[in-house]
């Protein structure tokens, strides 16, 4: 969600109506690696934390984590150590009719259609242009681009006291 | 949220100002029998959708599978088997300061104070009464008391068509 708004707002201050090309590199001639494979089994991973943005973005969602990162949360020690993977699945955050039958009001939302997956891949050596983290971003299985690609890090930057990584463990 | 919302609007139609009391017992010789004693390793289980209550619940908050739930959700089969326990995690749902900097203004929302957790277990001889489904409910490790305890059965009961279960499988 966080890093989906971060994308988001980056993408809409740069005007891009699509957010999705065709690109597949790795990275171009000014942008450093970042991830263009979906990391295999996220969907199996343990829960991080859930997160919904309100506004034009409109999005419910949950925070995903490999077994590397599920140790490193819950044992609050940073940096986050390689091998690192956490996944952000992002759906619209939608009325539920069948609830709001039973409540006899809109109150509840649930995740609607998805919109995208993101993940942020710890490794120190291959991302060290990028503190150390590659960032990925998936809508119908294809990688933003690199010019995309390029908005995730300045604003993960600005979350260095945890190491880029805006979401905390939910107990 | 949607099993936490019928607790609650159940309660309030009650006129209960606490929801959780000492109760501790499986049933009172009123009710039918419910979930005592919190599953073990429920936070390590795999994610099923997360949901949100806007209003006066204002929660955000996951809902987890064991192997049993994960694998009737993903196949999409009903009745679920017993065996199979589904947990509703809900946290206050509040707002990210630390987000809403970066982004200028107040749009994100993220799991705060825990409030409770609840859970649905699958044992259609135990709980033959309820519709094959053990309820529970905790707050600060304590269940919910018998009278709060009857109120899940009959908003549940509204959700036939999916073996009383609120919750659909975010893919």
């Amino acid at each position: 969600m966080r890093r989906f708004t971060f994308f988001l707002v980056a993408v809409a201050t740069a005007g891009l109506a699509v957010l999705i090309g065709p690109a597949r590199g790795h990275a171009d001639g000014q942008s450093a690696p970042y991830v263009t494979d979906i990391p295999n089994g996220y969907r199996d991973w343990q829960w991080i934390s859930s997160a919904h943005e309100a506004g034009n973005l409109n999005s419910l969602g949950a925070v995903l984590g490999n077994d590397v990162a599920i140790r490193a949360f819950r044992a609050g020690k940073l940096p986050f150590p390689d091998g690192t993977i956490i996944a952000a699945l992002h759906y619209r955050n939608v009325p539920s009719e069948e609830n709001n039958k039973v409540f006899g009001q809109a109150q509840s939302f649930v995740p609607g259609a998805p919109t995208n997956i993101q993940f942020m891949v710890k490794d120190s050596t291959k991302y060290a242009a990028t503190g150390g983290w590659g960032f990925g971003h998936f809508a119908d299985g294809k990688p933003g681009d690199a010019t995309f690609m390029k908005s995730c890090f300045p604003c993960h930057e600005k979350a260095k006291g945890s190491d880029l990584v805006f979401t905390r463990y939910a107990p």
